[in-house]
């Protein structure tokens, strides 16, 4: 079936040719989105077509899909393909120094869950549906080398040939991941503010094969090992294997010189992950890999005048431990979408507008995913976070719209990311003046209750 | 007289070949710095040769020397003829509303003083200077266009011919200011922290010219209207002319369409400018030039093994505020000069000692350049400002060596920046403390009395 996007709503006023340079999951969602509404869309990918590639090995192969990636999804009519190739979790399965497991669920009450997704599978799907549309138009092996925003124009090399390819366009979207060319282009552009910052710790991937054709582990949860300074998580495959994620220090990464270091420190440390990783395999993959950096990126604004927009990591790529990095891009195109089908407005307001309703956002899940880290490597051990997450869960069931635990907010529902920070912000006052006050009553009632004893004590006398 | 660096101290192991990007102030004071120890020096700009070059009109022309400025020119036995050049400036003389003028020392007690100099002037001597090493080379009209740190491999244009040059060293040292290219190709590799924040005023740089061959204003002093949400200031240059800066919201240049509205802006906050500066020549500069913007740059570390090293605005450009940009930048040299001191030393640990030693004084003299632009369009006029300085003054005059003011420590000693900061937080600190005291005793004396009162006057009944 060929798909034409409409153009006939009314609510387009100007058919506009849009390059949008990157081809992966936040690339094609905001072609989907914006093809639909009609424009003429031309996709750049440096790589080649996924469709036809082998993923490198190391690199992330699995997401998780929450509620906002769930939103943009359903509005180009494509959550329930893709909820039949996740795997759902349904909470944290903590795995303790003896190798025994304890459920945190997400959610206890409504027993809501996060996808665990195939970068690859999500990435065909959405580039088979967008291949539909006869007004996207896909170009593989194209590397952004030189731009001029202002003027539209841009130069592309196909790295395999080294032909340079020139291309036009009224407006330019970088979708073009963290080491995004089209922001290195906007750079020094006068009041473009921008910020990189890695962390100290590093991120390794490895494997647990599948057990005679099974999973390996209980399957519905996010699998963690969290060890103070570090972690190691597991996420399901659709093949019942776990792509297994090592967390820590650049250092750590460095002590572990001999595959006898490693073997030691998994046992100490991960006992139970090396008979489902295998000894074997263990050693080959680690040292095989090099431990990969985490980058956190903020900028302010998103555009330049009508002609140049950056979304997803490009404009604001975090740390992945809270699983939104992927969601936070798809987002962008649904924020987007929704700003563009305002029939009035025009395309340099547009661009303005999602700049300034979506950055402050952008910069509080950045933040709030630096945050996560702690808690799951660390937090999540400590009785402090239980009773507070406890707490959380009772007063959520009480009040189900008006106290949203941080965690529920961001991941299941769509409030802005800043309104959750700010909603756990006052959360925490209310918690903090509760206590305060129970603690001065029974302060109180202390008080009262020695004087009248010593009173009565004086009385007998 | 020519003079050959020294290679025979026995501190210098080996013989480097040092490329330095960028000519300007820090770049040809890092060459006389590094070339006096004997190193082969090619100093790289992409500008024509300063000494036969007009200054661009609109660019800062005359900056502040101070106490870390003038440490590095005597390293190089040019603070003398430097001083000679410089015009004394000891303190801030301010203009209010009516034209009156209050002069505000920077130290009371010693009459410590800035300089101003000229930006050119500086650099010309600081050349000329250079020249005179058989171990310096200069190189002009050389844009760095690409470079492979790693390798020490760089390709450069000639911007006038076009003319391609490649060029290799064991060293590069970017020099290049603020929208440093040596530093854009480091952006991307792993681990480089880097953030550009641009504020959102602007500046424009006007003139007062001299009034029958003599400054028009008093001279040895730097003139401040400070007017809250904005402020402008001026600057004598050895020509008896002022170069007077206006800084502002962007938003508030913009709303100065006309020259009517220009002249009474200037009217109503600037009264006594206007003769100073000529309204005809106000209106034709103002208009013919366009508002600046003011960036803040930090990144870390510094430099790539033992490969590239980043000094002066490249490493940390600064709001203008502190006047501690080029003496910043002139204390970079001094310190990583002190460092290659060390005979024991490889060059990659010199410039990993360098990072680690420099980056958070640099982060906090950014920050505190940040804090002076509300101290100076603002605080100056406040009597909690004047209170607070008196304050010091006297606690100065009483213990000069243990109460250095956070001004005086910036600018008239060396103090590491950080150091300067912690040290004002504690005076702070301590401030604080003493007026909880006081308030205490006061407190407890006034209850006591008032007890004795009525103690008395229920005797009486």
């Amino acid at each position: 079936m060929e798909v034409n996007g409409d153009t006939s709503n009314g609510k387009i006023k100007k058919t506009l040719n849009i390059a949008i340079i990157g081809g992966g999951l936040v690339g094609s969602m905001a072609a989907l989105h914006l093809g639909k509404k009609g424009h003429q869309i031309h996709l750049y990918e440096y790589r080649e077509d996924i469709r036809k590639a082998q993923l490198a090995k190391g690199r992330s192969i699995n997401l998780s899909l929450s509620a906002r990636g769930r939103v943009a999804l359903a509005e180009v009519g494509l959550e329930e393909e893709l909820l039949q190739h996740g795997i759902p979790m349904y909470g944290r399965m903590l795995h303790d120094l003896n190798g025994n497991m304890t459920f945190v669920p997400y959610d206890r009450n409504t027993k809501q869950c996060i996808y665990s997704v195939g970068r690859k599978k999500l990435n065909e799907i959405l580039l088979n549906t967008a291949e539909k549309y006869t007004n996207i138009h896909f170009n593989f092996n194209r590397k952004l080398i030189s731009a001029r925003f202002r003027e539209g124009q841009m130069e592309f090399k196909d790295p395999i040939t080294n032909e340079l390819h020139k291309a036009t366009a009224d407006l330019v979207i970088g979708c073009d991941g963290a080491y995004s060319a089209v922001r290195k282009n906007m750079l020094s552009t006068p009041g473009f503010n921008f910020s990189q910052s890695y962390i100290q710790h590093g991120y390794l991937e490895l494997c647990i094969p599948a057990l005679d054709g099974q999973f390996a582990m209980p399957h519905n949860y996010l699998h963690i090992w969290p060890r103070g300074e570090f972690m190691m998580i597991a996420l399901p495959n659709q093949d019942k294997t776990w792509t297994v994620t090592l967390f820590m220090p650049f250092k750590k990464f460095e002590d572990l010189k001999s595959a006898c270091d490693l073997v030691q420190f998994f046992d100490e440390n991960f006992p139970d992950a090396i008979p489902l990783i295998g000894e074997k395999r263990l050693i080959s993959d680690f040292f095989s890999l090099k431990p990969q950096h985490l980058i956190s990126i903020k900028c302010y604004p998103y555009h330049i005048s009508s002609k140049v927009l950056l979304l997803g990591d490009a404009a604001h790529a975090m740390v992945p431990f809270y699983g939104q990095g992927m969601n936070a891009g798809f987002e962008d195109c649904t924020i987007l979408s929704r700003i563009l089908d305002n029939p009035n407005v025009q395309i340099a307001d547009v661009l303005k507008s999602f700049s300034e309703c979506r950055h402050q956002d952008a910069h509080a899940i950045c933040d709030l995913a630096m945050y996560n880290y702690i808690e799951m490597r660390d937090l999540v051990r400590t009785r402090k976070f239980r009773i507070r997450k406890a707490l959380d869960e009772f007063l959520h069931k009480l009040m189900p719209l008006k106290w949203i635990p941080l965690y529920n907010s961001v991941t299941f529902t769509t409030m802005p990311y800043r309104k959750c920070l700010e909603n756990r912000n006052w959360q925490d006052k209310v918690l903090t003046r509760t206590f305060a006050t129970i603690l001065t009553f029974t302060g109180c009632f202390v008080i009262v209750y020695l004087y009248n004893i010593f009173f009565a004590l004086g009385n007998r006398n």
